[in-house]
């Protein structure tokens, strides 16, 4: 068992981790990690506990301990903090020689962090050692994408491989849940719709382009198709749901895109990691899903949903897809990747 | 004051009609008429009123007819008939002499009826003339488009009118009162979004290439540029927020954008019909505007409302358009039509 | 293993039964009925499933029946029927020797059919013997209680049993599952509250008082207290929540209260059987639980929560109960009944 | 015109204040006040305008003053303060010779403060003597109750005149505005209900003896009813709902409490108050209403809503009240107990 710690543990995403991590096969949860405000309680004091389960009894009366490195007891520290947080915080966990894998936004799109979907790029792995020699660090920090990335390039995934892409346009249709427990107050999004995210847009514009791309040995090179995102936000508690049009390089059908959807394979399945869901890509055939109520926990949560795909008049297909926010889009992709780097490295 | 009725008066969008009509400066409402079931009946028992005012005190105590011209007394009648329903009775109407201000898809598409926004296109209520000949008809039919046609078609005349249109994708997220009073059951939608409307996209795919075409004195010569559109539910009472993302032929910035649309001027505005909102487009600069809940009521509910107005990566700008689709995309809509009609062949 | 099928098996509260039956320990799930329209269907394409987990692989391609004894293969009938559908066809069941376990109202309130809840009055079981011979039937009818008096009466029964009750006086705030899946129309509820449902004030101030009554050999003698009770729908997807008022005949104290409803013991965790929670009543000691979302899946959707047990100036205390309406309150509570009636009387 | 202010002016009532007060018959608004945040910006900046309507053209750039009687020029204040804030300011603006028509909860309860519905007990406004006596004041502070409070107490009036009371229990279904704009998170109620208000049950509680009291010529002698409440937070955006369940003295039937209700009249509709409803008690006969959405703006939202009253087997009645909580509950209720000060006392 590998000892692993929670960082940013009391908020939304440190609970879904810990719901991920309290059972775990691979990993041992020996240390939880928060804010001044947090530091010093028993766990079951310092968090509002949101999940429609209870805290697990293990957990429960942990004490939360404070954001530093010598603190920490554990081999891998899982990150829920907040982006300027994690800017400053990370960093310092890896040069101690922790393995950081992190669910916030700050090096994502650093050179050399690599940004995973296990699914998708697990070979991006290998930028791991030149992070290391670059910043003369013991340990090292791998990222998950932005939620919406998530839902999107896996789904795009299978159609680079097969047609290659051009153009990608997707508007999304996002959960509460990915602002945060105070993100959106109930008088903003009752009866209504909030046609903004704040810097949503720009990173579903580039994380995919940095997923898909080529791993040359010393850096990635960006995939080189195009992709514009409008993100809006719904009153739905978890699951986003995006609508999104598709422009191959060779031109493909529907159905082709259904056939390659369906037969994806993976690694992280092969490896049976055991956050992998059997089907990392559902297509359904009904006219009217995904729905986030509905689909949204298919996979334990780490399952996407794809549905309507069909003729594209202007580009080549439409679809929408459809992923668990903050487990596929945050805690258990963070999970997942920290997964796939202990089977693949025998850390 | 020229008589009027409603056809379909007990529904939602028959209720508008009447909240609409009940104090009008051209129409006097002398008829309501809707199905065997309430026809017989005075309107207050045979309508579940919906609407956050109470029941014109002059309309509360009419009876309700039966849908037969041989019935009505009126010069005018709006249809907010389901399309089966009008398909058969509309035009037994338009041949007994009424003019039929209709908000059904029925007839929409034919050759020679006018689907007409009178901020848009009112010069194809020339095409009455040819249907009058066409179908030895002593009134007519008049339609209104689609509720996200018309807030999509709306912003977007001003860009096609000064930089042409090439292609235009849109994703819609729609309100509930769009599939009528019964139409969405909440378990179907609380902490849901439904990516599925039946039969929306086509029209919004084909509805626009007409309203924007020309009328070459014979017929309409569609518009040529191309449109896709994804069409979602969610959990909003009123108000159809839609993402749309434009290349024109011309190109064009976000900045020349704005100010066509905050230029855009229009007959009903000069012709001061009664029911035309001041402002048709207002274009809004706060970075998460226009939101349904707050944006809906605009002009009476007769004005849409465009932010959002930014740069895309793959055409030329994107944006966000929004409007009421029971008053701007329905009964608004054709009352609107009527008084065009009205004011301008003074019927 | 007893072969046991469902009446009414696609609607909400037969897909419910479906789900707790498709793998049980006691009964094999071995046909399913519903009206005309779905007889002849597999399942999958006669309901449309609304629950977030998919079809049970065994149950899909069942091919609905006819709601006919005849055609029913089976010892154990759940009925999941409308009231009035359920008065005309559930005798026909008893007579030809079904135990039919229902979650109707129609037959209730009859002298000589048991209104159980296994915690509650396991005892009224033996009306059994007096219906059998009242009406000559080989079967029998047991009946579940409406949901929302399940959920008091469950909180009540410690306190009827240790203090007495004089006066219970019922606020309910009852979830859209519980009017079915088109029941309430999303237009009626969302941003909104419907202080009314229709026959359910009835059903809450007579229930309680059968289901804790004595049985005397021959029928039930009512409990004598007084239930008083206003209903509301909210805009909730499942768990109805009750804000309770008690007038103890002894007097108590909130934390007496609390006590003797931790406590709380009954037959059915003796029994171990398969669909009884560990605990039926969790007392919630936090200031503002318990919450449909957050409490509702408790103990399987089996257990109720109370919470906010606090002094009362009126009466004695006051309280808020909470549970699955469409678990709990409708198809878990027939399932319990029928493995009750399994165990014990060795059918 | 008597000159106005409005203290805590960015807030969710504040905002409602400035609605209200815009085009007032009888005040100007003269000055707006609020945190040091917002204080010296243009109105429109500080505030995050919420309401469906836009900001009132001559308010959009009015600077936002500080909180401090040296700076504010008006001869009324109305404070729409935290509780803990108004602490603090109000007696301030007061002893500086204002009057404060108060909001916030500090100082209701107080002794020789007034707390008044002007349909209920204008004649509490002799209060003002008795404290400027006392504290040796100028100006003086007249305060409104909690929102909760004013739905029940003024339905409860007509019943008190007429029958007595004896026993009072109230179970809330309030609205979110009731919180503030960010007091409710969304993650919190969507698919959900909070069944607690801190501090909301003490207040429906004490409050309305208060009200219903009789001024003695020193001090308000408080009614003796007892009340009992249960607080709920629903996902509505406006508008309480309580069910109530009422014992008169002297036994009142529905009919009679109906009747009352109707013929209920009282002194700001006879002294024509410019934001008195026509109608103070709006009496609905339909099973289901009131319902927040279609009646929270009956009477310009200062109307409340009554309905379901029928016979109750543990007391006399039950019904169910209805009002817009910002309005009649807030903002609305301010101005109108200084617009009967303004009459009656000809200040």
């Amino acid at each position: 068992m590998i000892k692993v710690a929670v960082l940013g543990a009391t908020g939304m995403v440190g609970q879904r981790f810990i719901q991920l991590l309290a059972n775990h096969e691979f990993f041992e949860l020996s240390d939880l990690a928060a804010s001044p405000r947090s530091a010093g309680k028993p766990y079951y004091k310092a968090a509002k506990w949101y999940l429609d389960s209870e805290i697990p009894e293990n957990i429960k009366d942990m004490i939360v301990k404070e954001i530093d490195p010598k603190k920490i007891d554990a081999e891998v520290v899982f990150s829920a903090l907040p982006s300027d947080v994690a800017k400053e915080v990370e960093p310092k966990f890896a040069e101690a020689g922790f393995i950081v894998a992190s669910n916030a936004s700050a090096y994502r799109m650093e050179e050399d962090v690599p940004l995973l979907i296990p699914e998708v790029n697990p070979e991006h792995l290998d930028l791991i050692e030149v992070q290391k020699k670059n910043r003369n660090w013991d340990g090292c920090i791998i990222t998950n994408p932005n939620c919406t990335t998530i839902m999107a390039v896996l789904s795009l995934k299978p159609i680079y491989d097969n047609f290659g892409l051009e153009k990608v346009i997707i508007t999304s249709m996002q959960a509460l849940s990915g602002a945060g427990y105070s993100g959106v107050p109930s008088m903003a999004i009752v009866d209504n719709v909030i046609p903004f995210i704040k810097k949503e847009e720009e990173k579903v514009e580039t994380e995919g382009l940095k997923i898909l791309g080529k791993f040359d040995g010393e850096r990635i090179v960006p995939a080189e198709f195009k992709v514009s995102a409008s993100c809006n936000r719904v009153a739905v508690i978890d699951g986003h749901t995006e609508a999104i049009f598709v422009k191959t390089s060779k031109g493909a059908t529907p159905e082709e895109i259904k056939k390659v959807m369906r037969d994806f394979e993976a690694l992280p399945q092969k490896l049976k990691l055991p956050t992998a869901p059997e089907k990392p890509i559902i297509v359904r055939e009904e006219e009217d899903r995904p729905q986030p109520r509905l689909d949204r926990d298919a996979g334990g949560g780490m399952s996407i949903s794809v549905g309507r795909i069909r003729k594209d008049s202007i580009f080549d297909v439409k679809y929408i897809t459809l992923g668990h926010n903050t487990i596929r889009g945050a805690a258990g992709a963070s999970v997942l990747n920290a997964e796939l780097l202990v089977k693949t490295k025998k850390i």
